[in-house]
């Protein structure tokens, strides 16, 4: 089974980028499962309903969020409703929407995706570790479901490796998103689970973490806030990982970092283009 | 002017694979300036006066460290002594050793390295950025040094980023240091200053930031301590960047990631050895 | 019923004052239940079997815990098998021991206690709003116990409060510990739940936080640290709240601060012993 | 000499409380210098020239602030040209106002008041122990100034009783603010430096922090931000600390509590009026 998982989307720029290139990557590299993190692409602040469904059109099979996940009130509301939207699961239990689901890949095996947040340097939720554990052990690869994906949404990249650790050998893939930035460290570990600290954005790179770079610049030489953040406007790059899961294991064979667009290191899955 | 910078090197095994890689890396790609970031280099924290010393002898002209400068008590004494070693400049400033220096390259060229630490989710220094702007007022690139490189020990990619930012264009290079993880985010910026917003580790990536998996693990789901962290023990990797700067501006020409071990993707400079 | 709830009784000395001054407390005003939290009573940092019985011995009903609960490792032996022992409710659901308890009162009164931690500036656990509703929903004030009391272990001052608001009408008393500073602001909240912002410590107030001073003064001016932090000895003050609570409703009816050793302005209830 | 130090003033009530509470107090306990913290007087944010203004006429001779400093972008103007207006001192450098200043006093004693930040749990600012320091040591106590005042804003009562421990026998009195809420631990440290670890605020206390509950409550139960949070409207309660200071050492003599106004026990220097 072919999968890609692309980090946050930031605003307008990261929309174009995404519709721009996604359709052709889903064709071309013939992907079963497509998930993306939308959490910023609503003007670097959440994400609307239009915006989600734009998301889906391009390609994406499930959107995951994170922090940001409710800045758009709308997304109250069609959380909800709306099946292939994830927020993070260790939400109380009261929050509208879900925090994992399960849904049919083009290949036709079931993915299980859970959208999980760190509590590390963020706003704690309840303990992800255990939320996450929770959901495996119901639902284990191998016997209900034929891939696990899990977006960790977190800011320390200790937290991060250790939920990879954590679930080695249960889970497809493991990614950090929310750093916005991508870590050079995706692998395959030793139980067979593919991991990346951080997928990284899709954005204007140019840029302090997507946003454009003139308040975050004052606000670190005067401390004083000045204004409100907005996203870079220039060309996005995408940035995520592919990840190519034996469909009798559920399990990791190969990875590749996905990076398209200017500023990054161009990188892009050989391994199925080869095979063509 | 050839520059390589190399992250936070862990413990023994991370010792190991500079005295094995770095000689030849220098020799190689016929180095102008080595820096390595030494701040985990005795078991995992700080850095004794031995550690140093072999650190130099294996090629590196700068030891930079960070929170962890001051774990081995006796780096507070060769702090003062040993012109080579430098520990955050915003530390406050009757604290023993420097936090800026300037060396002569190979070349002969004159580089001036600073190392500072940054404010976010971290114990907190005073302001990085002030510390940063009065050591390049007092000594711009172009006049009185050859290149400028500046070690940003900091946890968050944001503050990070800002750093880069705020310095493009009158510093030859800015990488982060801390979260030991590369991130894939190598670039020039459009003033010309290489920067990396982490340059990662030089230690066992099997691990949690270099770190034996088990207690993290035990903490992250009892969150409960139960003993010590110790370095990972198997082959490390190499990880950090390496730059061309330009003789006449101090502003990088080119720049490349440098990976070099198991688990990670290989990177080395092909820009060097092309040109053999 | 007649509640006395003292603060983290740190090391040597907070434990010789509640030795000195609570068995004539328990006698004189006519104590119905003692809480006592307990974490810094091993040499400020955990409790040993030892010390929690001879906290009982002193009088005290329950001991309460926080952040350091497990800090001698013992505790997390004897967590289960004392059930007058209680550790943070948050904690994951496999933690040794108990978060909350159903104990008789000298009156015969069922007193529900609950033991939990904040989320803000700490090592963060589970949603202690959630925690909290979920045992009060479960044995409700009026119903399946007489008084409820609730051990906020936390440091914010607005979380504290929160917790506060959010129990007022269904707890008899909520205080915080943590801080080892007691705050001026007891009282009775609109729905007749007792409510301090913090408790304060029953240790050596001249000191930090109950701390010998030099060691985090130290700290402070050079940002290294240069040894461990050990409990301040001189003679401690007792810090703590009573509360006379509602035979019928559960809910306080009369609430004083207790402060009762140097340092610190006198306070002890007045209208037990008026009514003697 | 005789000072009042009261707490973060917040919005409407706190400043009608100050308004009418303050001219009588002035009057009536014959003081020679007050302090008055105004980061929260307008709407909870910030401070207006105008509201700056209606606390100097109620009696304040100096007003200090905190991280809210310039939350009305307006401050940045009016700190240049108004001397009793004080931001934190550990600012930058280029910052707008002062972070220090020297007031003469009714009596005709000259005042040194410094208002300083803390770093621990907010957004750091330069090492508050060496900015006091510099002042201290420029305008020491008994030579050059009759009386220290240090606002010293942080969020950690550790923090807070490091700086009141470090200046202890150099400064007249230490305050903490920020948390909202009295301690009751004022007191003369060995070296006759007065010191309490928050002096509160004057607000309404049947609130969250001076606050309106409802959103505070809305954001802890679900983890998402639902609106603005406003002050709370009812009654404000005045906190503070009184001191008598020795004219001649500038150490203190006495020192009380003050809080006047519902919900608080009531507390005011007793020393003053008993000596009418
Ligand atoms: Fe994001
Ligand atoms: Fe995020
Ligand atoms: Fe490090
Ligand atoms: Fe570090
Ligand atoms: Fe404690
Ligand atoms: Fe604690
Ligand atoms: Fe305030
Ligand atoms: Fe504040």
């Amino acid at each position: 089974m072919r999968i890609l998982f692309l980090g946050d989307v930031i605003g307008r720029s990261g929309r174009k980028a995404v519709r721009h290139h996604l359709p052709s990557m889903v064709e071309r590299w013939k992907l079963d499962f497509v998930v993306v993190n939308g959490e910023n692409s609503a003007g670097g602040f959440g994400i609307t309903e239009k915006i989600f469904q734009e998301l889906l059109d391009a390609g994406a099979d499930c959107i995951t969020t994170g922090n940001h996940a409710f800045d758009q009130k709308e997304a109250l509301v069609f959380a909800e409703r709306q099946e292939r939207f994830l927020r993070p699961i260790n939400y109380p239990p009261q929050t509208p929407g879900r925090g994992a689901n399960i849904y049919t890949a083009r290949s036709g095996a079931r993915v299980l995706v859970i959208n999980v947040m760190g509590q590390l340097f963020m706003t704690a939720l309840d303990d992800p570790i255990a939320a996450v554990e929770r959901e495996i052990a119901a639902m284990p690869l191998g016997r209900d479901c034929d891939a696990i994906i899990v977006d960790f949404h977190a800011e320390a990249t200790s937290e991060k490796q250790v939920m990879a650790a954590f679930l080695d050998g249960r889970a497809s893939l493991v990614v950090g998103t929310h750093t916005h930035v991508p870590t050079a460290d995706y692998r395959i570990q030793p139980g067979g689970t593919a991991m990346m600290t951080d997928i990284g954005m899709c954005g204007d790179y140019d840029s302090i973490i997507g946003m454009q770079k003139d308040e975050p610049l004052h606000r670190a030489v005067t401390k004083i806030s000045s204004g409100r953040l907005g996203p870079a406007m220039e060309e996005a790059t995408l940035s995520g990982i592919a990840v190519d899961v034996d469909d009798t294991t559920g399990l990791a064979k190969k990875v590749a970092a996905v990076r398209l667009g200017p500023h990054l290191e161009r990188s892009v899955p050989t391994f199925w283009t080869d095979e063509d």
